[in-house]
């Protein structure tokens, strides 16, 4: 089993684990060395009060594809944790569904940048609705 | 009744149809003109991999308590939606429970800008665990 | 003339104003639609403490590149103004020059999101440095 | 003498070597533990093209403040570098002068968090035009 297989399947075992990720009704739709995809179907327990995609639903998918993004280039027994992000919100998250992709822009050995780009896909349309960037932190693995 | 009486009216009516800060535990227990604070109860449906709050967890409750205190302060018929916001995250966020409170910083016609914590209380003890700031854009009223 | 060619203009005649980005030593060095380019030779006039360039200027040149981006899709008549921008400095600032892009993300009647990327070039290298993220916001056009 | 005098002298001593903030005309006011204070005055040097002061100079000399903030808590030997900051630019920067006050939010032994507000002042009247946050790495000190 290579590196980057074992790097997917902690992510992986990591994701099944997500309470809040389940709670909403995101699945991780991809894991590649450096680039993480998660999608979220629209849905009552990820809306808001005008019935668009809650923001803090949109942050979490971007968030954690970002996150697991970094996680992937981290050697055995380290994990990362994010220390900040911002994100703009750029349209309405209406659409069939979510695709939220989270890319590494700079590793480091205590802090690693990755951006995560969030479209709403609807029919044969993707819209870009929100744009992330996040620093993540190394630190020893507990048990993920 | 006053214009402030129907300012935290409208806003814990909007709250109400908050699907998703219902699914991850979220409840409104402070609206005042300029400043809301929202609160939540750590458990299975807002937490990560480690067993603390998401970081999407938190950023849901300090960016809608932002948001909300924005929306404090709008003429009838506008409301606000988030156009960026940048959370910093500055411990675990685990304890009894959560509580955030936004404040508007400067409000405008247009844009307003509000801030948020969030403190983890356990026991006696409270601790900053977020530091979140928003944009918001003042928009007409749909529907909440 | 097209409207490209006055957009450009409009933003070269405009950047020779910015007596900030003269006083550091920046220099406008390309105008596309929707992306401009800015470089800053490293000199005393920004540099900090250690040698490095100052995240101060480096941030100058990345937020006005992607000002200037937004400008160049505006309709006569209106400009554009920064209510926010976040920069993630990856690496030191410190090359023979620094080359900042900003390209626009999302053009809209009001808001304007765009991005800006900072490389530091050393002979045949080229290192990103800085990667920015800004709202502009549209307003009637003053004198500049 | 003092830790904190020394921590004081240090910060003094740095901020000399800081050649682009002497080109745009800051000067260090304040400093205290967890809190440092930076003024400019208004001025060609530090102007964009509609006369207020440009919003990298206002982001230079709050970033600097919120440094120099976490810089005074730092034990002997260690400096630190900004890794992010994001600002929201709340009014245009004008009047007699500008004045910026950084104030440590957390600190860290990695990371220390820290917010700057930037005030500008015109004769009686006070009014916030920028809220900045910044994360800080502390890294070992080479020579400032």
């Amino acid at each position: 089993m290579t590196l980057q297989t074992n790097s997917a399947e902690r992510v992986r075992t990591s994701f099944d684990k997500q309470g809040m990720l389940r709670a909403i009704g995101a699945t991780l739709t991809d894991v590649q060395p450096g680039s993480v995809t998660i999608e979220l179907q629209p849905g009552p327990a990820n809306r808001q009060q005008h019935g668009y995609v809650h923001a803090g639903a949109v942050s979490a998918i971007a968030d954690t594809a970002a996150g697991y993004a970094a996680q992937t280039l981290m050697p055995e027994g380290r994990t990362v944790l994010t220390t900040e992000f911002k994100i703009n919100l750029l349209a309405p998250a209406v659409g069939d569904r979510l695709v939220a992709t989270g890319e590494v822009i700079k590793a480091g050995r205590t802090l690693t940048v990755a951006q995560a780009k969030v479209y709403a896909l609807s029919g044969e349309n993707r819209r870009l609705v929100a744009l992330l960037s996040a620093t993540l932190i190394a630190v020893d693995h507990v048990e993920d």
